[in-house]
């Protein structure tokens, strides 16, 4: 079989990549996890060339790895034995925005931060926002469900989707929920497709979701003793009904990857910074950010406020590079940064974070920990030697993290998805607490709608 | 096979209801829909019960119908050809509240309006609120994935549901989700039980999503001459960027209904009311709700505006109680109401509302109109009598008003579910659409999850 010459007669040829040079970069994304070299890459333009090319594979027993921004931080978008790669990068068009319904329809490979930026000439926004927005498009973000830094108020991905497009295994072309808000007409198959990381099929449109911009922000920053304190303060201010807009946390190796940049002023004997956005309406933003600033005080009182927005955008900005700052604090680039991300509820903060910080500290692990702490999703964040020895520690650290998680009520992975990298900590999740048949039965689904397995193999399901 | 001699050796036969008295009323929901005698009602106290109830109805193959409420305007709750009903009304336990984490987990049997006024002890509230709220459950609203009055702010049920504990048609018993905003853990199993109308499991748990009460409320009530001028007022505050906490609309038949319980003053020649409630900080209400009155002024100078609690109490239970108003509009009691459900974008609205009233004068039915005219919902309810011939017109009138909704970019059914009632609507919005492969995979899902077929027969896919 020559997939290439099979392919070209069916999809324009000048869309298909086949050369080695070509094909390198597609075994790695922003992950530690290396893939095979994929047989070759076809970047689609259309939704037919997407259907024409899965039937194919589907005839054939040909794996497929879906892919755009390469953002993923599990090896969700590399090649697990051997395949072909459909790059979705050229389908990036904003096609269609109603402000009325508060949807716009975009291809998969949109960037997040262009969609932004269209969008704000409008006043409106798409909420998600994880930290890689420069560069994760809308089809990568749907398939992880990403959550990011806005996440504690507006919710996951999957709360700002309407319908979308896809082509099934088989190449056949679906459409789910459409444009409208309310739809109660059969199964949520929508819901169905967001997070399952292209096991499914290929997400080819989709209607998402939009909000008007908040009116006013305040951003408050303020700097913590102990972990203890940082989970008490973000427990506080979300149990008196206060719903920051951000809630961020960094501890001080964090801080220290990015205080030159932004100029960060850290008090002494402070070990953890607070980022929390406050949001409002146009006349009330002195009260509602003094509300949390007078909760936060009760702890500490090393605190900045602002509302300038060159210096909100600058520590914005801060805040999403911290994963490119700790890639530099490696002692030489054979060493990897293991990118964690559990996540726990807010009210399980306190007794988390200091068990998380004491295994750290058994492990005697350069662990940087950072997160989206309003929505309890912690990022710990280990900077290690990739020898096996190294590895095998590391791993056993993710086990007993993965511990904390499950035992306070949250979960081995809170937005960066499965991948390839936490097959066995999913299966660990599901079975410390009786449920495996819920992962059986996604496994039934799985089986269902992908009858020969081709859609992105070794991903969320361990390979059997 | 004698099913209540079965049953009762399996689970305490005091929860089981066999008499002819108490079956009958099990034969009606809120529908103008009879089902048959069910052979026996199941009215579980825990997961244990309902777990044991289906393994044997599915090991014996018998049909099953969930229910709760009893508040279903399409059939959804009745018993399609034969079938036991289990009903879920005794398991009505609110079990847990974390104001840090905005959860509270509630049994299926809990009425919405019960939830609410334990929540509103803590300033917190749950969404969802259709118009039935004082008598529909969690398990029933979940199951239709019900949307009702704030569904235009706060989105549908799907959007407010972390987790839930399903029981299996083999009897097994599952968790999804669990108690976290952010998941990226396997395919979202829980979107997938929402609005799936008890055809998939039976919900034994919720973990459902809690908000802040608004700061802030203000209500609009303007009167317009046409029902074009409606569709163009919320079309033009909703491109405005206002996002009305609930925008209800009722056209002259609707307000009369109610006109004397509420002492409502319809200014002359004026036959339709939009009611808009705009919420705010505590600071902002009068420019806020300025900013709407503003674009209102624009088409009518019929406006009312109260901020006083009682009478906002009073408006809002008129409207809540708008389809019991209108069975006292009937001729006689054999008459019955079909309450329509239609969707479009808001977008759509000017253009769509005129083609429905022409489809109304057409076939010259007595059709009140209201409904949640911010998300583009219609409720177009048909006063009939309920002779074949009649009922072969008020068919062809739905199909006619399908074909309306379908054009304009909306569904079949936004918040009432497809249940008895919508089977060939639905195929039909599918078939149209060129989409019926979308269809068969919900069917084909189903058969996966339900394999002998026992689970709510009849309700959404047609029989075989």
């Amino acid at each position: 079989m020559d997939i290439y010459n099979d392919l070209s007669r069916i999809i324009d040829p000048r869309i298909i990549l086949n050369k080695t040079e070509e094909k390198i970069p597609f075994k790695n994304d922003a992950s530690y996890i290396s893939g095979s070299e994929p047989y070759l890459i076809v970047m689609p333009e259309n939704v037919n060339d997407v259907s024409k090319v899965l039937k194919y594979c589907n005839d054939n027993n040909i794996n497929v790895v879906p892919r755009s921004g390469g953002t993923s931080l599990t090896g969700s978008s590399v090649v697990y034995h051997d395949g072909i790669v459909i790059d979705m990068l050229k389908m990036n068009k904003i096609k269609n925005l109603s402000l009325e319904d508060r949807y716009v329809v975009a291809e998969p490979g949109v960037r997040l931060d262009d969609l932004n930026i269209y969008l704000s000439k409008y006043n409106f926004f798409y909420p998600p926002d994880p930290a890689s927005s420069l560069a994760a498009t809308v089809g990568g973000t749907l398939s992880t469900n990403a959550g990011g830094l806005r996440a504690v108020r507006y919710g996951t991905t999957k709360e700002w989707v309407l319908g979308l497009e896809i082509v099934l295994p088989d190449g056949s072309i679906i459409r789910t929920g459409e444009y409208t808000l309310k739809r109660s007409a059969g199964y949520d198959l929508t819901a169905l497709f967001l997070g399952s990381e292209g096991t499914l099929g290929i997400i080819t449109s989709a209607v998402l979701k939009i909000a008007p911009l908040p009116e006013k922000v305040s951003r408050i920053m303020a700097f913590f003793k102990t972990i203890d304190d940082v989970g008490i303060a973000v427990s506080r201010i979300k149990k008196s009904g206060i719903t920051p807009l951000i809630s961020e946390f960094l501890d001080r190796t964090s801080m220290e990857a990015v205080k030159n940049s932004v100029n960060l002023n850290i008090p002494e004997n402070m070990n953890y910074m607070l980022i929390l956005d406050i949001d409002s309406d146009l006349e009330s933003i002195d009260r509602k950010s003094g509300d949390a600033i007078k909760i936060i005080k009760e702890i500490t009182d090393k605190i900045e406020v602002t509302t300038d927005k060159k210096r909100m955008d600058e520590i914005y900005r801060a805040r999403k590079g911290l994963y490119s700052s700790l890639l530099l604090n490696r002692e030489n680039d054979r060493q990897i940064v293991v990118i964690g991300d559990v996540v726990f509820p807010a009210s399980e903060l306190p007794g988390a974070l200091h068990e998380a910080e004491n295994l750290i500290k058994k492990y005697n692990l350069k662990v940087p920990l950072f997160g989206h702490i309003g929505d309890g999703n912690l990022h710990a964040n280990i900077i290690t030697d990739a020898d096996e020895k190294s590895l095998e520690k590391v791993h056993r650290f993710q086990i007993e993290l993965a511990d904390i998680a499950i035992k306070h009520n949250g979960s081995v992975s809170a937005e960066h998805g499965i991948g390839l990298e936490k097959n066995d900590l999913l299966y660990k999740e599901y079975r410390d607490r009786n449920n495996l048949k819920a992962l059986e039965l996604m496994r039934e689904i799985k089986n269902t709608i992908d009858k020969n397995n081709i859609m992105n193999r070794g991903k969320i399901f361990y390979e059997t």
